[in-house]
């Protein structure tokens, strides 16, 4: 069988998966990527490589429960590396994949459109709010 | 006061709103979207209105409370609009307004990420399974 590239793997992966239906896998991927501490960690990571304490402090108000899980979920579906150091106290760096990498410009956008849309959505608030 | 143009107000608000920050109304906001039935609702309407029913159907094993919820988010934020004309039953279409549109295809693209890269995921977290 011809080793398949890279574009034609994404595109038999198209057909074979869609996020519309409740069984399939990608809507869980979705569920898991669809996730403001995600889209935010992503962020923070394409800047370059970070420690806990770095990304802790960056995203501010995030409980240690939910930053250290969302990191393991993030390894495990392969979207960063860890890597331990043996200093006193031991130092973790985290740093994206090219798969994260990916994932992470598509999320940065997302955190920008929040920004930069935020007065339109609060208008459209207001307005809705009036009339109901 | 001139008036500003629709660029020169989000490039504004994205100095004024920052989602890194616990406190600002971006982090609702970006929590908000980011999730997998607005993707998915945006998406479906992404190609012209709906009713609630299409919808529904669609979005297989959302339930109707969820969806209603969602529907009712994101009109609220005016990103799509509602419009019940009496028929019996009554006839409930949603639109997306030009917001919605270009926040749906971002989250458009996060679909598709999800389904394209969901061989990549799958063989990562085999990896990740057999180390630990």
């Amino acid at each position: 069988m011809a080793t398949q590239t890279a574009q034609q793997r994404r595109d038999d992966a198209k057909l074979r998966f869609d996020a519309y239906l409740a069984g399939c896998p990608s809507r869980r991927l979705l569920d898991r990527i669809a996730d403001k501490w995600v889209a935010l960690v992503l962020k923070s990571l394409a800047a370059g490589p970070q420690r806990y304490s770095d990304l802790a402090r960056q995203l501010a108000g995030v409980s240690q429960k939910m930053l250290t899980q969302t990191l393991r979920n993030l390894e495990r579906d392969g979207l960063l590396t860890r890597t331990v150091t043996a200093e006193v106290p031991v130092r973790v760096d985290y740093e994206l994949t090219p798969l994260g990498s990916s994932l992470g410009q598509l999320l940065g956008d997302l955190k920008s459109w929040a920004e930069e849309h935020m007065p339109d959505v609060d208008e459209a608030r207001q307005r809705y709010d009036r009339r109901t």
